[in-house]
């Protein structure tokens, strides 16, 4: 089992961890100490021996931050996780609504202006150590790097990862790594850059072929890179992780401790593009130190990355398959199982990974599934646990969203089914979602459209309803990489011009609190340019290809809310999702799925 | 009549005045002089003394300019005027697409490094001489400000305008001027500014309750003002123009001889506000070469002039009401006159403004009305000419897009009919240009939300069938000022978040070349946000309140393509369509409007 469902911290333990913490503080000087739920690498899921906010104070969400003054200790969390926090801490601890509070803003208006902020330069980014610089210094406030002072209060530390890397194959990848560093390469030399430091851990599995096992879910190889101009690469990991794959490597790659980065970037010469917004500033600072000259800019490997080539896209449409295979047998099994009225949310995540177990390629799951029944379903980013474990009952709905990682691909589908008889609200609000997805799924744009300006497309329905729903409408997707990738996305704040071959989740939602929560997902890719037949023939109109086959629970739509598109749309998905998913089930299941595909 | 069909320009004498403008500009040194469709106000009309780029090349589009070099001479239109700068200039002009095209990349790659490149410094903003100046200079070249080297060649050159300004009614209003003045010089004053030079004549409409007569169909008085950081205001204009209203400005605010501004600005303080998009370089100049320090930054009328007070919105219905009348009127007699197979665009273009007279609280029309039928309707910006003009036939679609100007409001709206039997493709695209327009009528949307995040709604059923428009879906539109107003918009660029009051328009289109066009536009301010009643009870939503109840031709629109809402929205507008303009009709007039109110 890859799922957990203990409780993953203890807030209890909070407020003796605090005062030991001030007290390091104030033997350090320090006014202030930013304790981030972040490792070097800035990823979303962080090794445990990285988890210092969730050990200090008890909240386990995974992004925020604690600001630690002598007299207040602020837990600055996200909207997803308000309810939670509360949950989570002890009193020591005050949450924070972020980001409408900004911590500069918040340091400024509650210390002294001589005051010094401490933090750990390596568990911050560049861009983020200016934000907070120029608030402070307006204020005569002051940033000092320190040693992590929480490392050395937290006796029983784990040790760091240590699993070795390993090779991606090229029938997976598609492209050569000496492929995509001679591309990137060229670009470099074009802007006359002699190298670039590569911070990202998925850009570097991505760029050199390599996966990692460093932290759950994601298998990306916890590491450092520089890319230099001639498209030779020196790969940087702790020790010995990276020694199996040398061969795999080739001879365009060098492989180095972690502990010779700093030493090495010293020895550059500039100028280095660095991506201040994924750079630590352990490493910038090491940089500069030396004078070499520095250039900001993008990750060069996200957008490359992002751009999955057709082996890549075949490798996904293949996972989406199996996957979705799995899912079939899972939905028929909580079709019969869940009207016994015995089952919990537990019993469905159990089943849900032993059905994607039995395909035999499961890797690992892509992240935690969310299994929320009745009141659990509006908690946007909700994880069971033995504590908060409900019973699937009669009228109910359950959102279940979740993913695999197979060698070829990553999944990430959420469903939302009925128990029972639902009522009608629940059944419009469905509809509404629904529509929404619709409108991204049929959706085709020009050139230069990006996810800002489609987001509403996804919410219109809703909003029309007078509801909404707190999150974007969809992410990027790896490939056997993180089931969150940039740089694409569909949201008010992605201005990223979708490109042919990105690869975007389409999961609108919506979650009315203590009552229910509905949300439906699909994976889509972005095709390539082309006319539509009967349209503009001067147009050349990209749109979305979905990878996602899985019924949508007909029970939950009211067909009298839909646009005659949208129907036709409906029942096309169900038909495509028979012909493609039917031949990998058979018996009882198969008759399922028919039946779940007929046409509305 | 206020419209006119003659060809406004004549490109035959091109060739001579290019000529002589190349002489001129030997003699002065010059490589390259640039002419472009604009005067000291930047605005979409110009007054005849204004109409250089016409009487130069022909080209009587409302935006473009003319490189000049020895031996070419580019025209630089955008996409609405590929079609018509063919037709108008002589063969010595060069179109080319702008802004595909950018001028600086267009004159680097035909000039030599050493080359001088001339402006009026009246007639370009600071932002635009900025980007040229950038390129440029990149290359070697340089720019040089001249006099304007049309106006010595251009012997019947027309005197600049001369009506007197006059007083905008508090009733209308709804704010006097000192209160205007007062609210903005606190913000200016807050910001550490002296004073903001405005060089909008909407702004300083709006600011100092007044309006002009200076140019066709928008009543702008063409001028500058200072306004100081007391809420004192200096109104620079030509000889006498503010003579007639200097009571009705009070005390708060000093008449100026236009002549004495650049000598006042150099007095002046700073720092001054100044909008690099609306600043002349000259006055930009002025206060450089005095060392008096500037602060960039937006027009700061022009979010609060956007932002529509009761007064303004009330005044703007009652417009809407009087004009959809005469339109409704308009559309009787059109629906009775076209069968006869005797009609031609410019009957239709006179008999609308007769309508319009008719109310006797016409102003003006706010711009002239656009009739295309058949391949007409597809020339986007299309104004019929004697030359043009086009009979109405059976089978075809005609756009009409028109406005008036009423002392309680600008109106602006686009209906497109079928003539006698028209085909299901006209049906299907009318159709899917009426569901883009619904969308935006029934849109509800949270706070943040800008026109480039609603602009897809308008879009997608379109780009469905593979088909789009070139243009924005809507712009701001202004109170008895002018009918194309900012900051707000509703398209990709726009990126101005809408906020209570805005008004903006509506109008999605189809155009297909050779064959017929299509649009449908109607007027919306953005309402408070409020709850909607079934929805979230903590979810404000804004929405559009449609100002513009004139019927949708019934005949066009392909009914089972329709969503329910979309068919409930139809059904409703047309309902309140007949509840408020049928009041204000009898007769024949009267009848027609219940039958093409009726429920689809």
């Amino acid at each position: 089992m890859f799922q957990t469902f203990e409780e993953k911290a203890d807030g209890s333990k909070g407020p003796e961890r605090l005062a030991a913490l001030r007290a390091r503080m104030a033997a350090a000087g320090l006014d202030a100490f930013i304790v981030p739920r972040a490792d070097a690498w800035q990823g979303e899921y962080v090794a445990p021996c990285d988890e210092r906010l969730a050990w200090l104070t008890g909240f386990t969400g995974s992004a925020g931050f604690c600001a630690v003054l002598a007299d207040r200790a602020g837990v600055f969390v996200d909207g997803r996780y308000r309810v939670q926090v509360r949950d989570q801490v002890a009193d020591v601890f005050t949450p924070v609504d972020w980001p409408e509070v900004q911590l500069g803003d918040w340091l400024t208006e509650r210390l002294s202006p001589a005051a010094v902020v401490g933090f750990d330069p390596w568990l911050h980014t560049v861009a983020e150590v200016e934000t907070l610089r120029n608030t402070l210094e307006k204020k005569g406030l002051s940033l000092r790097t320190t040693d992590n002072l929480i490392d050395p209060i937290w006796p029983d530390r784990p040790a760091p990862p240590d699993a070795p890397f390993f090779a991606y194959p090229i029938e997976n990848a598609g492209e050569t790594s000496a492929n995509k560093r001679a591309r990137l390469a060229k670009t470099l030399s074009g802007n006359g850059q002699t190298a670039a430091l590569l911070c990202q851990p998925d850009s570097i599995a991505w760029l050199l072929n390599i996966r990692g096992a460093d932290i759950e879910k994601n298998p990306v190889p916890q590491s450092f890179a520089i890319l230099r101009a001639d498209g030779t690469c020196a790969l940087y990991a702790r020790d010995g992780r990276a020694d199996a794959i040398r061969d795999h490597l080739g001879a365009g790659v060098t492989v180095h401790l972690l502990d010779d980065l700093i030493r090495d970037l010293a020895a550059l010469t500039g100028p280095v593009l660095i991506d201040p917004k994924s750079t630590p500033r352990a490493l910038a600072d090491a940089l500069a130190g030396a004078h070499v000259a520095t250039k900001d800019g993008a990750d060069p490997c996200a957008l490359p990355k992002a751009r999955k080539n057709p082996t890549e896209l075949k490798g996904m449409r293949e996972a989406h398959l199996r996957d979705g295979a799995a899912m079939c047998r899972f939905l028929h099994w909580l079709s019969e199982a869940a009207p016994k009225g015995t089952l919990t949310e537990i019993d469905v995540v159990t089943a849900l990974e032993g059905f994607r177990r039995d395909t035999n390629a499961l890797l690992d799951i892509s992240f935690d599934t969310i299994a929320g029944t009745g009141p659990n379903g509006a908690i946007m980013h909700y994880r069971v646990t033995n504590r908060t474990n409900r019973m699937l009952k009669d009228g109910d709905l359950i959102v279940v969203d979740s993913g695999g990682q197979y060698i070829d691909g990553t999944t990430d589908i959420t469903r939302t089914m009925g128990i029972g008889t639902v009522g009608a609200d629940e059944r419009r609000c469905y509809t509404r979602v629904l529509q929404g997805m619709v409108a991204i799924s049929r959706a085709r744009f020009p050139k230069g459209v990006g996810g800002q300006h489609l987001d509403a497309l996804a919410r219109a329905p809703l909003w029309a309803d007078g509801m909404d729903f707190d999150h974007g409408t969809g992410h990027g997707v790896g490939v056997y990489l993180c089931v969150h990738e940039g740089p694409q996305g569909l949201s008010r704040r992605s201005q990223v011009a979708l490109e042919p071959g990105m690869i975007l989740s389409n999961e609108p939602g919506y979650y009315r609190n203590g009552a229910f929560g509905i949300r439906i997902e699909n994976l889509v890719a972005v095709t390539d340019p082309a006319p539509f037949p009967g349209g503009d023939a001067h147009r050349a109109l990209m749109g979305f290809e979905t990878l996602t086959f899985v019924p949508l629970d007909r029970g939950l739509i009211d067909a009298s809310l839909l646009s005659p598109d949208e129907k036709a749309w409906i029942d096309a998905y169900h038909a495509d999702t028979l012909a493609r998913i039917g031949p990998r089930l058979d018996g009882a299941a198969s008759d399922w799925l028919k039946a779940a595909c007929a046409p509305l």
